[in-house]
């Protein structure tokens, strides 16, 4: 730590949602301390600029992202397109924890790597979702973390307790809309405005979105079953979240009411993940900003289907939260420390 | 019809939505002359007021919704509360054509009706949905029509080649993400521009939505093999559109070439339907305001389904468009009369 | 006109979103038979795909934009950037009418041009607004037409008959709220739907805005006073619309009554614009994908000002649907043809 | 204070938009308790079900809002509606800290009062907006404080600087564009999602709006000169935020740097105050959820008025963050405590 007794912290890709977001994040912190920030094409431009909501930060001037300059913090956040983290991580020694939000180290699966990214697979590293069962003691204390895409994070939580306690046959349909900072920041003319508003698409259908492989692997780790996955997500008109309808087969008889025990008895002790009264179907606005998950199950006896719908706010816990989350297990420290459950509603 | 050689026509419930498209579409049918709008609690305004976009009709006011004010039109809408249509309908003779954008005579089977809408079921009319083989047939001419419920329309036509040509096992999975006019007008608090904007909701979650059971009755003309169907509906950010996300397991081994020839195969003569180039997936923006239906396919092998996306305007061919479309069938005028295929976009 | 006897038409830029707009509304003219529609860089590229919502055109493949392709119609549409139009316009015969949706045949005054684009003045064509009074006459046969700017529309719709009538000094204040389509398909970061959705900011502030001139050009056609215009624009987040806030200080002892009445019949015959029953007020949804244009106005005396407010379809009344206006004024049609005043709610 | 040393605060209203953006604040404010939670026709119910963003507080009761429940609390934070507020507060005693988010003590002119709500003038409290040369020093140690309205903090923010300095004869032009939040929870028809999302409508035109005597009540405290204010605000697409356009004609020569320099002098102390830097324009997304109030200024020598944009997020520092403002200089804790700068964007 920093001679102030505060962490410091450097964050690549500090133009970007992503980048943001861990800086807003990180802003609230009490024992973080910002350092260096970098940028790609917008390095030499003021932060105030490119990010104007981030106040303090205002007169920051973005440095080039090299590892020369992201050396000597203590943490280094990175929010860099895929294929970049590697070369940077590998460059910065063992004393510093790096905290990586691409996809570049979440799959454990050379050959599910490159059918879905291309190239090299450069490894895989602890995967950010402590509330996967066994998950959490690989974080506290690790030097390398992959935080989990916003997709597979609000899939995986919304399905793992029915997977875990075998209530279904894991041959999943997820279907998930999502906010457009989902897409970054790109100048692409699908995610212009004009495109957007008013308007729902879908995209990547079919099973080729990227984070098929990690939803599967993710499920994989619950049960010994063959997993196979069905994911669509959509484009929804708003800034921010997801919300994730999945549903599978019942493998054996269950009531709704079981099930929702199930999820409730799954999540009891989870700092950020909140089983709504039954009957309270979850919404994207009520954890917008904050760390928060909430979920809701249900049975539909004539379909024969369970039925679990979970939101998240995909910039936050998708993302951000979840990478401050994490730091915070790297680092040994309370696991909420910065991170809110409330939400920016309405 | 009319003197004037016109069709003359009455809306009933002219302060919705429904009513508001109805009237919207037939002020362009060039066959119609527009006679009697009547409303509820709003009786005796001024159709300006409450429909600012009709200018045509602005000094229109509304009468009540009585059999007396609607006798001696050629063709009746109504857009009527559940429950209030059949004893409309009974008080107009069969020299009236009457159109119903309720829910009152979809249903053929008097169980699902009590299950779902409780109360006694009042029978059922022929079924708006032309593009459903038979159907048309039983259309034209015809007396009495019940229009389809928007979600049943889409995810209908979304799965039906699949369903007709055997490509699926019909244990099919609707995703549906509509627009807020779905829910009509309505004076709600979960229906407020603060609560719906920058939010995704689920409702209805678990088989319950009313919905439901005429998508299986749609299906079922299709396919001897036992329909089951798991539909959730989302609510979204957006006034009008729907887009439905469905899938099934593939009933044998089908390429996504192979689904897409069906599908082409099935619509080709479909005045409304377009089966978009390969790739390009439907969004709700492209048929805003129209009749028209866009619809993808593909096959994911790795999940061993085949994945349908469809999209429309809820209120014009998922409510007034269709019910134009009857009307034109009962009278024997072009079926694509009053009606465009271009939606309104950005 | 074409053997057909149809009007055969070209539009040059139907990739964007002006070009779009034409093209919708000329699908829905009875008069027109629509030729070569050209691109820039989209050039070989099918309409379907840039498009999807022009379900009649989809096959059709964009053409270079160059005087060859658009020789031989009718009338030719120019839906192109800044600066392009002359060199086009000049070397299509007056045989040929030309329809400019660009600025550069605008501004009558070099001077203005030079401050507030920059480069040569290619000269003024006969200005399409038809509701300005002695204006209809000039595009009544007119072989070149330069078509106004969305905001110098509605600004000057707005504040017109009070200008005209002497009711207010004419030291005008227009703040104009646009959605995000008048910006065009320009690939820029801040009109990202990320950015725009939830969002509301001012650009071209403090009379730097090209349209300003042009707003100041219009009013001094009603008046001798020195017109004074002050013009702030906001960018909303919806697709479409634009809706403009207008004040000045009254010249005179005037009710709210009278101020209403001069509006009243200063629009009496205009086929599109509708001063709203007194009380109530404009909004943009009401006009939406129509021609029309929405007035009110009243007197606030404390305050010592007139208050007027409009609302106009930026891509419609504010640029394609004034476009064929204008060819229908052009041709000798009725001026109305293909056009409608209602608008697509909710 | 409480026996644990915090402060414990109640709050009146807590199922309002007004009251669930104070207890978001409360929530993080480290020095608070949260005691009673009261409601209207909500009273019995779980805030779970009605505010489910609060997730720590979602088992607690709304309780029955009258003074026995309120009292025993050191402060007491009233969003009723208006009206309300009089009577609770004249039954609390002056240990309480009583702050009113409603309108009843705002206006300090009996007449105006009477004019703009009707009814009898309740009085006048220390109005909180400390940000207004003199009022800071009234609001630390004060019993009773009387919350702004939105519009009349940001109008008046981005006012004062130029009326102050005399840089403007305060005849100014306000108009101000809101998210929907600005007009609560309450079920009317036109802030149905359906109705809003895609459109602008202005509303209290012509100086009728409530908010209009407060701003020039604020305005008059700065100038000796007459205060004149044309208020117009908009409905705008969003749930929260607002961007006011602010422009008056100038008094003297004035460069826009000059007026840049003004109103960076003028807030360089205030804590929650940014004016951004020269050429950036104020957006509300920038300041979402935060206590920030971002600014620009410049002159248009052309027009010869100073125009100013101001933006705040409407329940933060428009409602709740003021609230808690204000709270923390009338218990003499840090003015920021519990309050951010950091907006919450994209």
């Amino acid at each position: 730590m920093h001679m102030s007794g505060k962490v410091r912290v450097a964050v690549a890709g500090a133009s970007g949602y992503a980048g943001g977001e861990m800086l807003r994040l990180l802003l609230g912190h009490p024992d973080v301390e910002i350092g260096a920030l970098t940028g790609g094409s917008n390095a030499g431009e003021k932060l105030g600029v490119l990010q104007p909501h981030l106040v303090p930060l205002a007169d920051r001037v973005l440095e080039a992202t090299t590892p020369e300059i992201l050396a000597g913090h203590d943490v280094v956040f990175l929010g860099l397109p895929h294929g970049q983290s590697a070369a940077i991580a590998n460059a910065l020694g063992d004393d510093t924890v790096v905290i990586d939000c691409g996809a570049d180290f979440r799959l454990t699966d050379p050959g599910e790597w490159e059918k879905f990214y291309g190239g090299v697979h450069a490894g895989s590293w602890p995967y950010g979702l402590p509330e996967l069962p066994g998950l959490r003691v690989q974080l506290q204390g690790a030097k390398r973390i992959a935080v989990p895409g916003c997709y597979p994070t609000i899939s995986t939580l919304t399905l793992a307790p029915a997977v875990a306690a075998g209530l279904i046959t894991p041959d999943v349909v997820v279907v998930a809309a999502s906010g457009t900072s989902g897409a970054g920041k790109a100048l692409k003319a699908n995610l212009l405005g004009s495109e957007v508003m008013g308007n729902v698409s879908a995209y990547g259908v079919g099973g080729v979105h990227r984070h098929t492989p990690e939803i599967t692997q993710n499920l994989s780790l619950l049960t010994d079953g063959e997993i196979k996955v069905s994911f669509t997500p959509l484009l929804v008109p708003m800034p921010r979240g997801i919300l994730a309808t999945c549903s599978a087969p019942i493998a054996r008889k269950v009531t709704a009411e079981e099930a929702y025990e199930v999820y409730a008895a799954a999540y009891a002790d989870e700092p950020f993940v909140t089983v709504l009264p039954q009957g309270m179907w979850p919404q994207t606005k009520s954890v917008l900003g904050s760390n928060s998950v909430h979920l809701q199950v249900t049975v539909d006896q004539t379909a024969g289907r369970l039925v679990a719908v979970g939101a998240i706010d995909n910039l936050a816990k998708g993302t951000g939260g979840a990478a401050v989350q994490c730091m915070n297990l790297a680092l040994g420290l309370p696991e909420s420390t910065g991170l809110t459950t409330i939400g920016l509603a309405p």
